[in-house]
């Protein structure tokens, strides 16, 4: 009796969250062969096939430190928002211009993994960080409603939006789009995994420089949550497994120098960490 | 005596030119195979490998006819430009944010494949075509000189940039970046060949709606050529085999409907055609 209460309860909570099994997914190389993985710990269990495709365990595993983390998926296309957050739009009031989904493009060639550098260009003069929320889309996906936007999404990762705000803003030199300002190489730092199965839309989000809180917001603060923003990116730009969605950034931003280590901390993922350095 | 001064002549031309032999390949589907071909008048003969890493010339060959035809090569990144000839900027004087590239990103999702259909989102209201050179990158190119810039060149195709004005312009409604005004599905048609060898600077681009030309000038009003888009872009973003850069619209452009037929014609390319629908 007691076991049936219990089983009873555990398939009703099951069913109330309607989540995946939590799990974390990294991608790594290993003796030169490059696979997905199952986190086990401080183990990782190598996966074949296609993690997008009902991937299949295998008898390998290796120590997380023996393997060098990739980039957590191999993306189509990466999109970001802008002005997700109201205390980044520093703005209790969402300005009409934000009150749809505000996407852009950052080029996959920015992407870099779990420890590579953030390289600052040489011309770059006022480079921020931006902790985010990475949606990781896992199944293709067009013109889907906001009630089903979920069976799409895969898990999440954290990110760095990195931005050069002269770039981005400044009247002067302004660049007519954000191509370089949020794209150029190293701009997108992600991982170090890909979770699954948590409540996505209450996580913690942080950002570390050099080891002091800088941005520390909830995701439960998203102006636009995950469900609508897959679904409004969706009726105009089919989504394939991997693509990646960066969901914009709280509170306040600041400048990145050489020598300096960026910490994106997500709840259910853990720490993105890249140091920073100046182009050669 | 006429022969060896017939040789020298054209082992003179082929140094002063520089170019690679002048050749068309095209990418497609027969029988659910997925090749790249050499196009040798009506036919196709298939190649195996990489197109961009010394392909082998295979006995197969079809008509032309037979094939489907598909987007010329797989983009990690589809770049665009704003603002690259007078004529478009109406202006005889480059303004001075147009004095340097000013790049932005199409969607890989957007491109279709000659012949296929632009189709018009429901809330799509103004959508123009845009005549386009195309450069195909062929080898991995980060941070060239101009004088270098070619080596990474592949080829060229014929791009149409469709845009919806609205989203893009319109200052009571428009998006904070282009991505679904130049990025949304079918967005972007380019074909139906890779053509090598030519001197790219100086073709003829057409743009012909419903048989009549709309936009007619050479790629030598460039405002910035191909080597130095080639070397900015790569600056900041490093460029892979495959990617590709749209490099901005000649003239004026107008307004595209349900039942038109574009046909974008550049010299030594041939005619990419893309019939216009609306969305369902």
């Amino acid at each position: 009796m007691m076991i049936s209460r219990t089983l009873l309860a555990y398939a009703c909570l099951l069913s109330w969250t309607n989540f995946a099994v939590a799990e974390q997914y990294v991608r790594y190389s290993k003796d030169g062969k490059i696979s997905y993985g199952l986190v086990e710990g401080t183990r990782v269990r190598e996966l074949s096939g296609d993690l997008f495709n009902s991937p299949k365990k295998t008898d390998t595993t290796h120590a997380m430190a023996d393997v060098k983390i990739l980039i957590p998926a191999v993306p189509t296309q990466v999109l970001a928002l802008a002005g997700n957050y109201r205390s980044h739009l520093k703005n209790d009031v969402v300005p009409p211009k934000f009150q749809i989904v505000q996407p852009f493009y950052k080029s996959p060639s920015c992407l870099v993994a779990q420890g590579e550098s953030i390289v600052l260009p040489k011309d770059a003069k006022t480079v921020h960080y931006e902790a985010e929320l990475v949606i990781i889309i896992g199944k293709k996906c067009s013109k889907v409603s906001k009630a089903s936007a979920m069976e799409y999404v895969f898990g999440v990762s954290a990110g760095n939006d990195v931005s050069e705000r002269i770039w981005q803003n400044d009247e002067n030199v302004k660049d007519v789009q954000w191509w370089r300002a949020k794209g150029a190489d190293t701009f997108g730092p992600v991982g170090p995994v890909i979770a699954t199965g948590l409540d996505y839309g209450n996580l913690m989000l942080r950002l570390k420089l050099n080891g002091e809180v800088k941005q520390e917001e909830r995701t439960d603060h998203l102006i636009h949550d995950i469900p609508s923003t897959v679904s409004f990116i969706s009726r105009y730009v089919t989504l394939h497994p991997g693509d990646m969605i960066f969901t914009g950034t709280p509170g306040t931003t600041s400048t990145i120098k050489p020598g300096d280590i960026v910490e994106v901390e997500l709840e259910g993922v853990g720490t993105l960490r890249n140091p920073v350095v100046a182009e050669k």
